[in-house]
């Protein structure tokens, strides 16, 4: 059988994880906390499983989950969206952004993502037999150049692609950038797919710009976001996508053939404690934002050079001044050599970018950044 | 937006559903258990939650859950698979059935489906630009007439997909019928992809002649099963498929882009569960071979006609001595006005079969099954 994904290899994650087993490296590469969800949520989980939600969920979700949902849009975003036309419940955001994909995107069609892109897409897109095109963003800031946008459209233009905060740089987008995305889109019938699964974790008092903030945006937009981040379970797999009822319509057309439905217990478990606990995820900047600094102060010793980190979990690095070579090599020699896995980010481009740079998780314990840390201060 | 699934509207589980709910009927439509899973199922599950098992799992399914898949299959089945090369963990049957179906089909090609077909098949293989071809199965035995499928085939037939025990009808197929797919697909590069969700509930002390132990067949197939049915937890959703190596590897493109893993605290308890308690699905055929036939027995009085039931959890019925219409508006009919949901065929056929039969899903509780009998020897 000939591949219908010549691209594709094992992801970067489970090949950077599995090096970090294999030798004993601090794991700083795939992105996950080492720490735990709230107990909270874990006892609400067990709850569901002992009052018998252990059957079939409704597909698109269970009413509870999808009006928490509805609820925090309209608490953050002022942007009302009902439950039952415009949420729906996935088995995670990739499956989100997969289905997204999958209902939009035709044969033929173009895609428009900025590289570093997160590794899905491209492979959710070549499925549908359409094309991909790559604009790079500018480094170091990860900013979009709009005219280059602008330049890229044509009339096979049908999906754009944004990320916000943005893996792995962690920039994020301005109200000004989503106004300039508007008028392009304006008059045309491009959807926008909005991935903001780290739509909770912006620092330094900004607030993050969803899309479902700009009304006009909204309208064509498919935003996907996910629990996983938000409450240090990125094992439980629930992401959701907000989307107005006519785009939600065809994204459940593929939902409920993809996964049919989502994990039964934790949907009720996060609609419990989203309802008591909205505390939670606006406690999440400041926890972060702690995590972010107490590791660049102990990188600052190293000869990594740091960027700045305005959203996210992950930190750039930029390694030239100790050793010459492109990111891959840099981040096995690392992994192997050096005790600690990184994520190059060449994967994430469609023409390797040539920088020095290395991406680094901080969503760690004080002691896992502490010996990650030492190692990388001895490089 | 066009929608690229213009036969598609919501699944008619989510309808019969959501009906039984409005109209406080007895729910034998769509198929779970209205009893729990095992107690030492769930401890296990939240004890992998306690132990910090609540990060991503390993894309492919955590090793000691495919080393139990392995297991069983070698037990059962006298077939040895490899876990690392041959076992991919899902989020529940419906995932592998679409990452099959994505990883194998192209778009032009077509695949080869017996009517009546579980409803996600065709929108996984419509999403491919594929085509299906479907061919009815003979009733009321519900079994294949293989001359048929041997005039369907054309240089363009790039998979079959079987179901056995089959939903809705409960048919088998036996080691003949495996032959003659043998001999169909022999010197051609068809793919098999094997739907055996029911594997381990066939009755009357039949064996389940699953495609992994028939080696021609396996060296071609993709065997997709999930725990949901055996485990009576359908909204756990973890499902997997078998296939040789390099259908894995193609399996693993896809479903890495799909859902990335599966959520880790109940991919820990299975394991721990099939470890421990082997012996839960060997007692499954005759746990559900008494509510089969306590479910029988109660329907005896009625006027309606039952059909055999070799496997699976499903009792065919025809209505036609209660009322002359097709099985739609008889089922809409029964939910609203009979107080009893069931499933009917037609949304399972490319063509409606003129059939009057519905389905009534009987792994249900004894006071569920009465209740119901009660309701339906009464029209
Ligand atoms: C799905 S594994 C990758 C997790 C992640 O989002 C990242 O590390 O970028
Ligand atoms: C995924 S909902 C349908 C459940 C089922 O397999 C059935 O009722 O046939």
């Amino acid at each position: 059988i000939e591949t219908k994904l010549p691209k594709v290899g094992t992801t970067i994650f489970s090949v950077m994880s599995h090096l970090a087993v294999q030798h004993k490296a601090v794991n700083l590469g795939q992105g996950f906390p080492d720490f735990e969800p709230p107990q909270a949520l874990r006892d609400a989980l067990g709850r569901a499983m002992a009052n018998g939600l252990n059957q079939y969920a409704p597909g698109i979700g269970t009413a509870a989950l999808r009006e928490q949902i509805a609820l925090k849009t309209e608490r953050l975003y002022a942007r009302e969206v009902s439950p039952d036309t415009d949420v729906t419940v996935t088995s995670g955001a990739t499956e989100a952004l997969f289905a997204a994909i999958a209902a939009v995107v035709r044969a033929g069609e173009e895609v428009i993502v900025f590289d570093p892109a997160y590794d899905s897409y491209e492979p959710a897109i070549d499925l549908q037999g359409a094309r991909t095109i790559h604009i790079p963003l500018t480094v170091p800031s990860f900013s979009i150049d709009w005219q280059r946008v602008r330049d890229a459209i044509t009339p096979r233009t049908r999906m754009i692609l944004i990320n916000s905060p943005h893996n792995p740089s962690g920039a994020v987008l301005s109200s000004a950038d989503l106004d300039e995305l508007a008028a392009i889109v304006r008059d045309t019938s491009i959807v926008v797919l909005s991935d903001e699964v780290y739509e909770h974790i912006v620092y330094d008092g900004m607030a993050h710009q969803s899309v479902l903030r700009h009304p006009e945006l909204a309208a064509r937009s498919i935003v996907v976001s996910s629990f996983g981040k938000t409450y240090h379970c990125t094992g439980w797999k629930v992401g959701y996508a907000v989307a107005p009822p006519k785009l939600s319509a065809e994204f459940r057309k593929v939902h409920q053939y993809l996964t049919f439905c989502t994990f039964h217990p934790a949907q009720a478990a996060f609609a419990e404690f989203l309802a008591s606990t909205p505390e939670h995820y606006l406690e999440l900047p400041a926890f972060y934002q702690a995590k972010r600094d107490r590791f660049r102060n102990l990188l600052a010793p190293s000869r990594l050079k740091l960027l700045d980190v305005p959203g996210g979990y992950f930190q750039l690095v930029d390694y030239s001044a100790i050793r010459d070579e492109d990111d891959q090599a840099f981040c096995e020699w690392l992994v192997k050599e050096g005790g600690v896995a990184a994520i190059p980010l060449t994967p994430f481009y469609e023409k390797a970018p040539g920088t020095r740079l290395a991406r680094l998780c901080f969503a760690k314990s004080d002691a896992t950044m502490q010996a990650a840390a030492e190692r990388l201060c001895r490089l």
